[in-house]
């Protein structure tokens, strides 16, 4: 049996195996990527991002939960900590989470942290889909921490992102996450029992109404509502994103926000807005390998010496940076 | 007179138009950036990020103050403003620093905005500070905002790096923060007269024990002391970040910032940090004008429609994105 085959038959063990292949990015794993690729396509991925303290693990535990017992759906969680580039190491385990979800063979769950290079990290968490899509998860929950280029890198990913927010964050931090929350597709305030939940909701209707400035947006019996659009974009098929409250330490909340990504989903295929995200994260897949394989040739071609070489003569203020660079350049096929 | 002459006899028409060119990468801009190259090494380039609502740029215009006053210093300032990547626009303007700095021929303020690509920002940004460098500026002060990639990428351009804090802000901001502060040479507490500093700093201080673990560090008399270091790193010269007490609107401690500006500035010459520095990040300088020229390439030798071709075969499932880079990449040259 190839690796292929034990992969979509449901062999853990070489599930596992293959996944550390492609987050080290050996030769096995790109080929094994190359064979899978075919039966890729399948799942739906969504993004789940917030700051620390939001709960956006347990929440995520406790989609999996809901999907596993109504919806007999086969979930992958992969969850991407992409620490600070200075001291590495994964401050989430994977041993909280078996608790709930622990010997369920149609739950697998892989913790990955940062390897140096944020671009890298959006790059490998995609072919870390890839083998679960090929393996036959029907959902696959990527968690990301923060709100920095690296969780909109992946968010970019998703077909539907989840942006978590809590009562009680100051409006300063607010400001920063104005970027992420242009890209959620659904917002959840967590933690919604806690005290200033009116609040974080307002802010958060606040900024929806600046990313979305065609529209009036408004809370009206826990929906969002438009009102005010234009003619031509209330014809169009245009998707607000909903507010949902969520306590996930009791379970609260959770089967509204499931049902919100299915309507998420179902949105993306009557819009045709499925196949667009689809093709511009191939091609942004694609560009980044060609990125790595001119790279990894230019290595190759120019010997440690010589780069040396010129990058002494550039600190010695002889040549200029774009100078090195013609000279490198031009150099490579004597 | 050539362009670089102009430059450097403190034209400040020329000046402000090659910044144009640079931010605009035209082929002039490139070219003048060659010329200029060898005037460059000078100038002591500090970097200032934080959160919104710090009081950064208040902070940034009283150290440019002080320069001009007591130290005769020609100064520059780039407010580098990577908002939102959606959005765009510039949040900062120059016109409230203009009240202050107007009309002093020995001090030039630039804001750039993103211009989408965030690598792209901290290497035009990089550009903008050899233009600069070559001029005559002794200090150049590049101020960004936040907390993410672009922030630590910039900051690892400048020989100081200043890491601004305020208080009231809460511990969340302050977990997102651990990596930047890991960058920081200083950090400064503004707004030091708002209640709530003590807390800052101590949370700060237990920050720093985390990001240098081998020492300890407390407070005395309003400087960081090393205690219970081992033997072999008292002797060797390590920069153990201080922390700054301002109040930017008052120009409170602005003097003690200076200093310690100045100080840091001594630590790496003596320690041959500045050396290293210099050299690792003309080395990043070289590797991005080359990823930039190698993309350029491919892109000259592969054709749009062959590009959009092997993308939709990949789209359709037909080939890999491997097996499409291979096959973009070996069909460069017929």
């Amino acid at each position: 049996m190839t690796l292929v085959d034990s992969i979509r038959s449901g062999d853990r063990l070489a599930l596992a195996r293959l996944l550390t292949q492609v987050e080290n990015d050996t030769p096995e794993g790109r080929q094994a990527l190359d064979q899978i690729f075919p039966y890729t396509g399948r799942a739906h991925l969504v993004g789940v991002t917030g700051a620390p303290g939001t709960g956006k693990s347990s929440l995520v535990n406790q989609l999996a939960l809901h999907y596993r017992k109504h919806e007999q759906k086969r979930i992958a969680i992969v969850a991407v900590d992409p620490t600070s580039p200075f001291t590495g190491g994964s401050v989430m385990g994977d041993r909280v989470r078996m608790r709930d979800l622990a010997g369920d063979p149609d739950v697998f769950i892989r913790s990955m942290a940062s390897r140096g290079s944020l671009g890298g990290l959006a790059h490998t968490t995609a072919a870390m889909t890839q083998v679960f899509d090929a393996a036959g998860f029907e959902i696959i929950l990527v968690e990301t921490v923060g709100a920095g280029q690296a969780e909109v890198d992946i968010a970019r990913l998703a077909h539907t992102t989840l942006v978590v927010e809590a009562p009680g964050m100051g409006d300063d931090i607010q400001a920063i996450k104005a970027g992420i929350l242009e890209i959620a597709d659904i917002l959840v305030i967590n933690k919604a029992d806690h005290s200033g939940v009116e609040n974080t909701e307002r802010s958060l209707r606040g900024m929806l109404e600046l990313a979305h400035p065609v529209r009036r947006v408004f809370r009206h019996h826990g929906q969002s509502m438009v009102m005010e659009a234009p003619k031509e974009n209330r014809e169009e098929n245009i998707w607000i994103p909903p507010i949902q409250r969520t306590v996930a330490t009791e379970g609260s909340g959770i089967t509204e926000l499931a049902e919100a990504i299915a309507t998420h989903a179902q949105h993306l295929r009557q819009s045709g807005d499925w196949a667009r995200r689809e093709r511009a994260r191939l091609e942004s897949e694609l560009e980044a390998l060609i990125q790595d394989s001119l790279t990894a040739q230019f290595r190759a071609d120019v010997s440690q010496e010589r780069y040396n070489e010129i990058l002494s003569q550039v600190v010695g203020r002889q040549i200029s940076p774009w100078e090195a660079t013609r000279n490198l350049l031009n150099g490579r096929h004597p």
